[in-house]
């Protein structure tokens, strides 16, 4: 099951990305976050609906990304692990140049961390995963161990609540300072990630100060209201590069309005919201 | 596949749990971590060995525990999710009086956690599932609105590592205080739970201070060699309960030395071990 990322020049997970960086031009992710109720009509009588769903939109915004980020628990919730892992299959046969991102942030210890990064790595072959810092160093080790892939630990999240555990202005060092700086110690292999989300732009830039180039995976475009140009101007490496920017419900439920099942036509939807957001991302990265 | 909680006088996760610590006369939970590696010869050839073995284990432990907690992982990197599933409907079909923890410690917002509660409380049918603080309310509140059912937050683990986010000097108040605090206000409905290692029994002492009768489950006796006579001093809440103390490998592979294949016979070695540690708590219950 272990796929061999080591293709040419490509060893390991930053050289895949940084690859894919340049080739694609582009440093947009899509998150595959398939739902029962946003499908075609279509789709509806299929045995598979979350396969059919993702291949299609991998197929149509593929042109257009760096990395896809398949969301683990809208299939687990549906019981639909196979289409899970057929996704996984999908992207790496026909796009092998292109990072995938299990977003699963898994987070335990010992052999619990063991059997997760078997599941995310083995089972689902997945480049890299998203993990929680919370248990610290023995949370993460087993992930370590797959010496090509990549882990993205989270650091700043998107969302309003998590200030007080993230940023509290009473602490000498946030946590989400600290979880930077842990995670660039353990970083010895070139594997690690953080997640930093678009909502916090400020605080992305003291991340990136923090953990020099490492590549940081940004949520919190869209719905959310992140300031992308805000992001660049905080986020870029000296390439231009070193984000990868996560874009899930804008992309796949495009040619629909809010909370209506998608058009038979939602891939060429998903495909003009995908190039529009990498033109809007490149046109900002030209002028910071 | 909702599963209606409500039978007699019970009403809830804190009635279901209070009546289970008393009716059984136990603290102690079994986690049930299957492993291949460990199985006995006999269910090698069986197409669900893990079935066979945790409902195996289940019926020879069930007289002397409150609790089970299957955990996720080791079934899922062995693509076992059915068998999971199996395992909880068979506990809460024979033993619908004890309380069943999935351990997944899940953490992420939006829909995406509202999709993590379905998969544990509507696929898995799970009493409660543990979950990851790092995130804030916003991960935490998809969970709260299963009235009956319970969340288990991560607030200090048994390992090491986890000292420099959970509990820095430095911090005004170390961050596994905050949670505790934070977690009792979301506990409106009476659901929520803490994990606090054995471990750091003094740190488990301040959490039980900050959150008054709230269940903690306490993980690290045995192998990480936590102090089960300092646990019960400090965490017991003043009906002599109020903890639910997990064991997972020191009963499951009883039957066999560190490492070894467990024998045929290891469903009676769990019983023994099972029933060795509830009675030990209840001593050292008797005399704090």
């Amino acid at each position: 099951m272990q796929r061999n990322l080591t293709a040419g020049s490509l060893v390991g997970i930053y050289a895949k990305l940084s690859q894919a960086w340049q080739t694609q031009n582009s440093l947009l992710c899509v998150g595959l976050d398939p739902e029962m109720a946003f499908l075609p009509e279509h789709l509806l009588e299929s045995s598979t609906p979350y396969f059919d769903f993702c291949s299609a939109i991998v197929d149509a915004t593929a042109p257009y990304v760096c990395a896809f980020k398949p969301q683990f628990a809208h299939f687990a919730a549906a019981g639909r692990e196979t289409e899970l892992a057929e996704v996984l299959n999908y992207i790496h046969a026909r796009y092998p140049h292109l990072v995938t991102i299990l977003d699963a942030k898994r987070g335990d210890i010992g052999s619990t961390a063991t059997y997760y990064a078997k599941e995310a790595y083995e089972r689902y072959g997945a480049d890299a995963v998203t993990l929680s810092p919370y248990l610290g160093y023995e949370s993460v080790a087993p992930y370590l161990a797959y010496a090509e892939r990549g882990l993205v630990v989270l650091c700043r999240t998107s969302n309003p609540d998590s200030n007080w555990l993230q940023n509290d202005p009473a602490d000498t060092e946030p946590v989400f300072a600290r979880v930077a700086r842990r995670v660039a110690e353990w970083n010895a292999q070139g594997q690690c990630m953080l997640v930093a989300g678009a909502t916090y732009p400020e605080e992305l830039g003291s991340i990136r100060q923090l953990v020099g180039n490492m590549p940081l995976l940004v949520p919190g475009i869209g719905a959310q209201g992140g300031d992308l140009v805000a992001v660049l101007q905080h986020g870029l490496d000296p390439q231009g590069t070193g984000l990868i920017i996560s874009s899930s419900r804008g992309i796949l439920y495009a040619a629909a309005a809010n909370g209506e099942r998608v058009t038979a036509d939602f891939a060429q939807y998903a495909a003009n919201a995908a190039a529009a957001l990498r033109d809007e991302i490149n046109k900002n990265r030209d002028t910071t």
